[in-house]
C-alpha cells in the first residue's frame, strides 16, 4: 500500500488534520480539539492522533494505517523544547516533526522563493524565507515579547484603566468601559489581570481598535504605541529580505491600516492556509526520504 | 496586670514586632521569618506569633500574655481581601488589624500632620496623609500596575534584551552583559522570566542605575520611562496635598536623582521606621477602645 503524509495545524483551540498523498494531494481532512503542548500535552497527544484518524475516514482510508505516515505537525508552543521531545517520542507515526506553527504559515501563505509571515494574534511572531532559509523574529511570548500582540495590548488597556482611577492619567470612553466593567473596582481589574492567560487579555483587543475608529485618545495612544513596535519588526523583516510579506492572525486585518505607509506596498494575500503547508512540508520530508532510500 | 500593645512590620522575608506599653513606649523587640500573607497566609501566621512571643521574651513578659494584646499589622498583600480575613480570623491578639505595609510606612515616618510616602522597592505603592485623611495611588502589583518597581524594571530590561537580540533594538554594554548571562540564548531568558516572581525580576533594577550612571543609553531609556510614570503619579500626589513626601523602599536612594525638580524640594527623610509606626497606630487603637469602655 502507498504511504501516505500527514499535515496538522494545531493550536489552543482546536487540531486540523490533512492526509494527503505521498506528492502532497490532500485526500481528506480532520478535526479535534486543543492540541496545545505547552500545557497539555497529553490531551494534545490524544487530539492530534483523533485529528488524523478522522483526517483517514474522511478519505476513505482505515485509520490503522496512521502508524505509517509521515507527518509533519505545525504546532503553537515548538520553541520550548521539552513539550516538543515530550509530545515528538509519542506520535504513532512512522516519522514525525512538530515545527512552528507560523512555518507552516508561511509554507501555505508563500509556498515558494523569498518572502514573510507576521503573525499577529494573541501573540506575535515573524518568519523569513530568504534564498531557501528560514529565521525568525519575535514570538517570545507574553513574559517579555510578544509586543503588538493582542494579549500585550489588552494588558496595556488594563493598566491604562487603573492609571486614569488613580487620576495620574486622564480617561477616556475606553477606559470609563473598562473600569464600568469592573464595577469600577480596580481590585476586581487586578484579580483578574492576575489570573488571566494571554487569550483572556487578548480578548480586549478588537475592542481598541472599535474605540480608536470613533477618536478614542487612549485606544489611539496604545495602539499607537503597539503599531510602532510592529512597524519596527517589519524593518528587521525586510531588511532580511523577507519579501513580499503575508499579514496573517486574528488582528492582522485590524492592524493593516495602521502600519506604516513604507510597509503597505510589500504586502500579499496568503496562496493557502497553514494545513496546506504543513501538508506541503510534510510532502517535501517524504521526498526526501525515498530520495535517499532510492 | 496592663494590657499591652503590639505592632507589626512584615512582608516577603521577615516579620518584626514590638511589644510596647498602652501609651506607646517600645518595651522589646522580635524578628522571624516571611509573613507574606497571599503566598503563604499559615506560615504567616506561624512567624507573626513567633515575633510576637520572642518580643515579649525580649520585653521580659511572659509571652503567653499576647493574647490579651492589642495588635496592629502591617503586611504587604492587605489590599487583597480574602487573604486579611483569613489571617485575622487567626490572629491569637485580643484585637487585631490588618494594615497596609505603606500605611505603617508612612506613620513612622510623618507621625503627624499632612504629608505622603512613596515606597519605591519590587513594588510601587504611594500614601497620603491628608487633614487626617489617608487615601492610597498605585500598589496594584506587578501585573497591571507597579510602574517604576524593580520588577518592572527589571521585566523592562529582560524585554529589551531580547528585542536587541532579534536586532529590533540597538544593543548596549547592558542588553549584552544581560544576554550573556543567558549565554545569549533568548529562549533561556524567556524561561526565566516566565517563572520570576517579582522579586527575582526585581534583581536586576541596581544595574540599570549601575549603568545608566556609565552613560549606558538603554539604562538611561528604560530609567526615564519609569521615573516619568513616577514623577506623574508624585503629581497626583502633591494634588491631593501629600506634603512633605518621604521616598522611602529599596530603591528609593537610587531613583532620588532622577526625579524631577519640581519635586525635590518636597522630600524629608522619616522621623522613625514602619515597625514604629505600627505600634503608633496600635497606641492610638488601644486609646480609643479604653476611651469607649470609660
Amino acid at each position: 500500500m502507498p504511504n501516505y503524509i500527514l499535515g496538522f495545524d494545531g493550536g489552543g483551540t482546536s487540531c486540523r488534520a490533512a492526509v494527503a498523498s505521498a506528492d502532497g494531494r490532500i485526500l481528506g481532512r480532520g478535526k479535534s480539539g486543543a492540541a496545545n503542548i505547552l500545557t497539555d500535552p497529553d490531551t494534545a497527544l490524544v487530539n492530534i492522533v483523533d485529528a488524523a484518524r478522522a483526517a483517514y475516514t474522511d478519505a476513505g482510508i482505515d485509520p490503522a494505517h496512521i502508524a505509517s505516515a509521515t507527518a509533519v505537525l505545525g504546532l503553537a508552543g515548538n520553541n520550548v523544547g521539552d513539550a516538543v521531545h515530550y509530545v515528538e517520542a509519542r506520535l504513532p507515526f512512522a516519522k514525525a516533526e512538530i515545527v512552528s506553527d507560523v512555518l507552516i504559515a508561511l509554507e501555505g501563505a508563500l509556498p515558494a522563493g523569498d518572502g514573510a509571515v507576521a503573525s499577529l494574534g494573541t501573540g506575535t511572531v515573524y518568519v523569513v524565507r530568504r534564498n531557501e532559509t528560514v529565521s525568525y523574529i519575535g514570538g517570545w511570548g507574553f513574559a517579555v515579547g510578544d509586543l503588538g500582540s493582542g494579549a500585550r495590548l489588552g494588558q496595556a488597556l488594563l493598566q491604562e484603566s487603573i492609571l486614569t482611577f488613580d487620576g495620574i492619567h486622564p480617561s477616556s470612553p475606553l477606559t470609563e468601559a473598562v473600569m464600568a466593567e469592573f464595577d469600577d473596582d480596580p481590585r476586581a481589574v487586578v484579580d483578574f489581570a492576575r489570573k488571566a492567560r494571554p487569550g483572556d487579555l487578548g480578548r480586549y483587543a478588537p475592542r481598541l481598535f472599535a474605540f480608536a475608529d470613533k477618536g478614542d485618545a487612549v485606544a489611539i495612544a496604545l495602539l499607537t504605541a503597539a503599531t510602532t513596535s510592529i512597524d519596527e519588526t517589519l524593518d528587521v523583516v525586510v531588511k532580511r529580505g523577507g519579501k513580499p510579506i503575508c499579514l496573517l492572525g486574528g488582528l492582522a486585518g485590524l492592524y493593516r491600516p495602521w502600519i506604516a505607509a513604507r510597509h503597505q506596498s510589500l504586502f500579499v494575500g496568503p496562496l493557502a492556509d497553514a494545513l496546506t503547508g504543513s501538508v506541503a512540508l510534510a510532502a517535501r520530508q517524504a521526498a526526501a526520504v525515498s530520495e535517499m532510500t532510492a
